[in-house]
């Protein structure tokens, strides 16, 4: 496994690559690496003859009072998963080398980065976009691999795409969770013991809201309010919004039908964390 | 020469151009060519294998009052004259090519969009970057070129280019004028008679101002007011602005030094041209 730190001499080894025509895929993360990132891993070795991993806390998608100076950050522990996992190249940038002196530029998609996780947010998708730009500016790679969990930052990185004329492929793998149903997140391990006790509600009352919809409640409101009283009960978690969106285009749903994503994002205490569950009528 | 007008079958077949390692130069042009971009497409084909001229009228960087409609689109003689220059082929899109439904991309460098032009061009430039970020990811070019009349469009490019990361060299050339000294620009047949007459004033209050500033005169002010009532007294222009700026960055100068440019912006009735000078003190 090789490791890069500047741009220039990551973009020497693709030249490279490519020139022997490998086929590479990207996996981008913040680091804090766990088996959710390990799944895509694993996709993109499986599908390329060579998997790229970034590892940049990106201070742009952070928001004035969140927790860009907490965020995990265990180096080592994740270049030893990463070689584990038999990733290829990781790239490893500092601040100042993604973010020269005199940066301006901002990549942005509209509407759709305003809503769910948008709205308590502000800001924070724009700084996703820019960054994944850049990126695949950088790496170039033929396939992104990107996780269902974070579904908005998925379906705003397909927009760009596409929209932008990107030339790569996109694949969206799905979460990865606990054995009591918890997906996994980096900002898990902020949780203090009973928090993390109680955080498995959240996919429990998404679990349940699909069965109540594939029974014939189709009404978002109600399905809204059966989610929102069973974490009320059963949790401290405070809820940030309960949102049943068209899986494909975030459209908020009034009745349900088509292809139906149920997203929620809740907090324990400072730590905020999201979920979903896709399905069909 | 081949015109393409989908992406689809542009892309193809620069892939096999890339394949046999041809080096591509590209020029970025809205049509109604003139002697200025035959500069540019001369300048590519020197220094590359293959030039790709894209005509496209971008109606994202035309404001709700400005002449989108009204902008002239001489389909053949652009044909003709992009033949005549040798050019390799022409990339002539759509404008359900470009932007497809639900397109929400924008692309956009911060503060420098703001001044100038863009102040009284509101969302101009977030349609210019947003537009050649595409055309870059379409056409995937060694070479960019870019004529300095756009002086505020070339630097926010070129600001856009090493923001993100896009991997393309840039080349920004001369201005080309008529024997009278008026820039060559698309707008210049808006001009009556007389308004044509009186319009080569702005590149003498230029070229006179500069001459002030070689001799001593390096404020802006003075400078500013000089080129003001030079155009005031001999034309009908109405001045838009007149700004001494660092040629690099666009930063505003009270006082001249270093690398600098004066550039300016007046309208001639309805038709708004721009102009500029650059030289070292």
């Amino acid at each position: 496994m090789r490791i890069f730190n500047s741009i220039h001499s990551l973009r020497g080894a693709i030249k490279i690559l490519k020139s022997r025509k490998k086929r590479i895929g990207f996996v981008p993360t913040m680091g804090a690496l766990h088996r959710g990132h390990g799944s895509l891993f694993l996709r993109s070795r499986r599908e390329n003859d060579i998997t790229v991993v970034s590892i940049f806390v990106n201070p742009k998608q952070f928001g004035l009072r969140e927790d860009f100076d907490a965020y995990p950050r265990p180096e080592k522990s994740d270049i030893l998963l990463a070689k584990k996992e038999m990733v290829d190249i990781i790239f490893y940038p500092s601040e100042n080398e993604m973010y020269r002196t005199g940066f301006l530029t901002s990549v942005q998609v509209d509407t759709i980065s305003q809503i769910l996780c948008g709205k308590s947010r502000p800001g924070h998708f724009r700084g996703v976009t820019t960054v994944v730009n850049k990126l695949l500016n950088i790496v170039a790679p033929d396939v992104l691999y990107l996780g269902q969990k974070d579904t908005q930052q998925a379906v705003l990185i397909k927009r760009m795409i596409a929209d932008l004329n990107i030339p790569v492929t996109v694949r969206i793998c799905p979460i990865v969770r606990e054995r009591d149903g918890l997906a996994l997140s980096s900002r898990n391990c902020y949780l203090s013991a009973r928090q993390r006790l109680e955080a498995p509600i959240l996919y429990r009352a998404l679990q349940n809201a699909k069965q109540k919809a594939l029974e014939g409640e189709h009404r978002s409101l109600h399905l809204g309010r059966f989610i929102r009283s069973t974490i009320a009960r059963q949790s401290s978690g405070k809820i940030d919004y309960i949102a049943c969106v068209d899986a494909d285009t975030l459209a908020p749903l009034r009745r349900l039908r088509g292809k139906i994503m149920i997203a929620l994002a809740v907090k324990f205490g400072k730590t905020r964390l999201i979920d979903n569950i896709v399905f069909s009528l």
